[in-house]
C-alpha cells in the first residue's frame, strides 16, 4: 500500500475543497450574511492541511486498484467531515454529528435531513447545502479529476471505484477527457433547468439551488415544503422531467452528441427504466385518484413522486406518507431499484435488476431443458460470467448491509416501517422514508449510533458497496505487497 | 410431457390421501364426534378419484425432471384442496378458501392460521390440522414414496424437486430405502418427544398433536395460547430442544447412526445454525430482561421464541409482538434465515446464507488481490460454480417473490409491518408475523386475493421456489419434446 501517495492525493483533494468553500462564502457576501466567516475559517483549515500534505508528490507515485478504493473511501469521508464545519460554526446545526449527517447526505446526494426548520437558515448555508448535492452528483472524484495533475492510469483506478453502475468499462479509458465531457453535459443540463425554472417564475436563487439538487439527484430544498411550496404545475412538470433525465445513463447523452440515436432507442436499460416509471405512475395515479379528486391532479402528484423516488432525488410535492399502503409500497420498491447505471442517481440500478431477472429466467429454462444453451444478453451482447458474478455479489452484499443496518437502527425502538425505510432510503441515497421519516419529517430524532449507521449507509450506497467492504477488510491492511 | 403418467401418479397420491383421512376419522370416533362423517365423505370422494385415474398405469411410464416438478407442484395443491374439505363440511371453517389456507398452512408446515378461536373445535378436526404438519414435514412425497410402486429412477426425479436444501445429491440414490430411513428417524424423534411431554404432565392427545407440529416444524396447537397455555418451564424446554433438533439436517442423524460423530462436529452448517441460535438467544435475553424481571425468565422465553422462529415452527409462549423493536427485528431476520437444509424447516436455509456470505468475502479478497485464487469451500470441499449459481439464483427469485407478494398484499392497506411480515412468515413457512399478524393474532382478516397470494407463498417456500417457477413458465407448456 502506497500510503505516501494516498496522503498526497487526499491532501490535494482537501485543497480543492478549500477553494470550493469560497463559493458559498461569496453567496454569504452577496446576501450580507455573517456565515461568511464560517466558510472562510473552514477554508483556511483546509488550506493548512493542503500545505502540509498535498504540496510535494512522493517519489513513488504508482497506485493500484486497492489504493484507488482507499482514496475514494476516505475522500468522501474527509470532504464530509470538513464540509460539515461551516454548519456548526455558523450555529445553523450546533451538534457536529448532525452537521456531518447533513453533509454526507449532501455529498452522497441522498437528501435526508436532520433539520425540522429550513427556511430560517442563512442563504449562504442553504446554498452550500444544495451545492454539496451538485458536487456529489458526478462524484467528488470526477470533479477533482479535471483539476488535478494525476496521470491517466492513476485516474483510471479512481474512476473504477467511483462511477456508479455495473458497466464502467466504456468510459474508463482516457479518464480525464471523459470526465471533462461528462461534466460539461452535467453543467449544460443544470443550466437549462435553471432557465426553465426562471421562466416559471421561480427566483434566481431558488432556481439555482433546486437545479443543483435535481442534477445531483439529491433532494435538499430551501423550502420546508420542498417543491410543494411553489404549488405550480409548470414547476412540478419541469422538475419531474429533469429528475427523470438525471436518472438516465449519461452515456445516452454522449450517444446523442455523436448522433447515434439508434443506440439510444435500442438501449435496454433506458427502455426498462422508462417502462418502470410509466407503470409506477399509472398504478399510483389510479390508487390515489380519489384522494385528489380527479385523474389529472393525481397524475401530477404521482408522476412527480415516482420520478423523485426512482431517480433517488427525494423532492416532495405531496405528503406521500398519507397515500394508501399500496402506493407507499410501490415507492419503497422504486427506492430499491433506483436509477440507471452511469447516472447521478443511487439505488441498486435498473441494469442490475434487469440482469438478475434475466438470470432467473435463464435458470428456469435450463432446469426445464438441461441440454439447451442459454446465455444472458444485454443490448444484444453476451454478458460475461465475471460481470454476472459481480452483479450477484453486489446484490447479496446490499441485502446483508440492509439487514444489519436495520438491526442496529431497531435499537432505537421505533416502528418497523420507520426503521426499515430509514435504512432503505439512506442506503439508496433517496432521502425520505415512510412513517416517522416520511416526506414531511426528518432524521433528527435518531440516536447518535443510528445516525452513524445511516451515515455509513449513505456512503456505502453512494460508493456502490465494494470500496467500503474493501476498506473494512482485514486483508487490505494486513498483507504486504 | 407425459401427461398420462402425471395423471396416474397424482391419482395414486390422492388414493393415499383417502387412506390417510381415515386416521382423523378414527380420532373422531374415539371422542364420539360427528365430524367423523366429514372425513369419511372426503375419503370417499378421493377414493373415486383414485379409481378413475390411479388404477391402471399407462404404457409409457418414463418421466423426467420436468414431469417430476409438475407432479410435486400439483400434488401439494391437490392434497391441500381435498384436505380442506373436512374443515368446511364439518362447519369448523365454513368459508372454503379459509379452509384451503389452513390446510396449505398445515401441509407446508407453516402454521399461520385464519382461526381466532381454536379451543372450541372438535378433537378430530384439531388432530387433522396438526397431522397435516406431520405429513408435510418430510414432504408428502417422501411419505408417498414409501408406499407406491414407482421404480427408483422415477422416484429420484420426484425427490429432487422435493427435498429441502441445496445439498440434495447425497440422499438421492436409492431413493426408496433412504426415504424409509429418513421417515423412521422422523418417527422415532416424534415418539421420543411424545414420551417426554407425557412425563411433563401433558395429556396424550395434546402430546401427540404438539409433537406432530414440532416434528413438521409447523406450529399449529390445539390451544389458543399455544404452548404458553401450559406455562411449564419443563414443557417449554422440551419443545425448545425438539424444535432445534427438527431444524437440523437429517443427514446428521444418519451420520450419528453410523457412528461418524467426527463429521457431525465438523459440519459447518450445524455449527453456524447453533451459533446463530446462541447469539440470537443472548441478544434477545438481554433486550427483554427488564420485561421479565430477571435473566432466567427472559432466557426461557427468548430461547423458546428463537428456536420457534429459526426452525420455522412458530409456536409461542409469549406475545413477542410486545417485545422491543430490536428483538422483533432479530426474529424477522431469523425467519428469513430459516433452518438447516435437509431438515423439516423452511426459510432460506443456513447453508445458503453461509455460501452467500462466503462468496462476498471471496469477492472482496479477489478485488484486493486480483491475481490470487480463492475458492469457496464448505466442510473443506470446494463448491462447484454450478452449485453456487443455483444458490445465487435462488436468493434472487426469493427476493423478487417477496417483493411482488408484498406489493399485492399491500392492496389491503394494512400497515407495512403487517403486510411485509405476513409475506415473510408465509414464504418462509414460519407462522406468526408482527403487528396485526403477531403471535396472538390470525390471518382471517385478509382479503381473498391476499389469502391466495399468501397460500402461493407458502407453497413456493415449501417447494423451494423452482418447481413453482417452472410450472408457471410458458416454456414448460409450449415446447414439445
Amino acid at each position: 500500500m502506497n500510503f505516501k501517495m494516498i496522503k498526497y492525493i487526499l491532501g490535494r483533494m482537501l485543497g480543492i475543497e478549500a477553494v470550493v468553500l469560497l463559493i458559498p462564502a461569496v453567496v454569504c457576501l452577496i446576501y450580507r450574511e455573517s456565515c461568511f466567516t464560517s466558510f472562510l475559517i473552514t477554508s483556511a483549515i483546509l488550506g493548512v492541511v493542503f500545505l502540509l500534505t498535498g504540496l510535494k508528490a512522493p517519489e513513488d507515485t504508482k497506485i493500484y486498484g486497492k489504493e484507488g478504493f482507499v482514496i475514494v473511501g476516505f475522500a468522501w469521508i474527509l470532504w464530509s467531515l470538513f464540509g460539515a464545519i461551516p454548519f456548526t460554526i455558523s450555529g445553523s446545526i450546533p451538534f457536529y454529528l448532525d452537521a456531518v449527517f447533513e453533509t454526507i447526505s449532501g455529498f452522497t446526494t441522498t437528501g435526508s435531513t436532520i433539520l425540522s426548520e429550513i427556511e430560517g437558515l442563512p442563504m449562504g448555508i442553504l446554498f452550500w447545502r444544495c451545492f454539496t448535492h451538485w458536487i456529489g452528483g458526478m462524484g467528488v472524484l470526477v470533479f477533482v479529476l479535471m483539476l488535478t495533475t494525476l496521470n491517466d492510469k492513476n485516474a483510471m483506478h479512481l474512476m473504477r471505484a467511483e462511477v456508479p453502475g455495473p458497466d464502467k468499462d466504456k468510459i474508463i479509458p482516457k479518464a480525464r477527457q471523459n470526465a471533462a465531457l461528462l461534466y460539461k453535459m452535467y453543467l449544460v443540463l443544470t443550466v437549462i433547468e435553471v432557465v426553465l425554472l426562471l421562466l416559471g417564475g421561480m427566483n434566481l436563487y431558488d432556481s439555482i439551488v433546486h437545479s443543483f439538487s435535481t442534477a445531483g439527484t439529491g433532494g435538499f430544498s430551501n423550502m420546508n415544503a420542498s417543491i410543494g411550496a411553489y404549488d405550480s404545475a409548470y414547476i412540478d412538470g419541469v422538475i419531474t422531467i429533469f429528475m427523470i433525465l438525471f436518472g438516465v445513463n449519461f452515456n445516452m447523452y454522449f450517444l446523442l452528441l455523436i448522433k447515434d440515436v439508434k443506440s439510444v432507442f435500442k438501449n435496454e436499460e433506458l427502455r426498462v427504466y422508462l417502462g418502470i416509471i410509466a407503470v409506477a405512475i399509472a398504478a399510483i395515479t389510479i390508487n390515489i385518484c380519489q384522494m385528489y379528486g380527479g385523474l389529472l391532479h393525481a397524475f401530477r402528484y404521482a408522476s412527480f413522486q415516482v420520478a423523485a423516488i426512482i431517480s433517488t432525488t427525494g423532492f416532495g410535492t405531496a405528503d406521500f406518507d398519507q397515500w394508501p399502503e399500496f402506493s407507499k409500497t410501490v415507492l419503497l420498491m422504486l427506492m430499491m431499484v433506483g436509477a440507471s447505471g452511469g447516472s447521478t442517481g443511487g439505488g441498486m440500478k435498473v441494469s442490475r435488476i434487469q440482469m438478475i431477472v434475466k438470470s432467473i429466467s435463464r435458470e428456469v429454462k435450463q432446469l426445464l431443458h438441461p441440454k439447451s444453451v442459454n446465455v444472458i444478453k444485454v443490448n444484444g451482447k453476451k454478458v460475461s460470467d465475471d460481470a454476472m458474478r459481480g452483479v450477484y455479489i453486489y446484490f447479496f452484499a446490499y441485502m446483508i448491509i440492509l439487514a444489519v443496518s436495520t438491526l442496529i437502527v431497531s435499537f432505537n425502538n421505533y416502528d418497523f416501517a420507520t426503521t426499515f425505510s430509514s435504512v432503505l432510503t439512506t442506503l439508496n441515497n433517496v432521502g425520505p422514508g415512510i412513517n416517522l421519516v416520511g416526506s414531511t419529517c426528518n432524521f433528527g430524532f435518531f440516536s447518535p449510533l443510528s445516525k452513524i449507521v445511516l451515515c455509513l449507509d449513505m456512503l456505502i450506497g453512494r460508493l456502490e458497496i465494494f470500496p467500503f467492504l474493501m476498506i473494512m477488510s482485514p486483508t487490505l491492511w494486513k498483507r504486504k505487497f
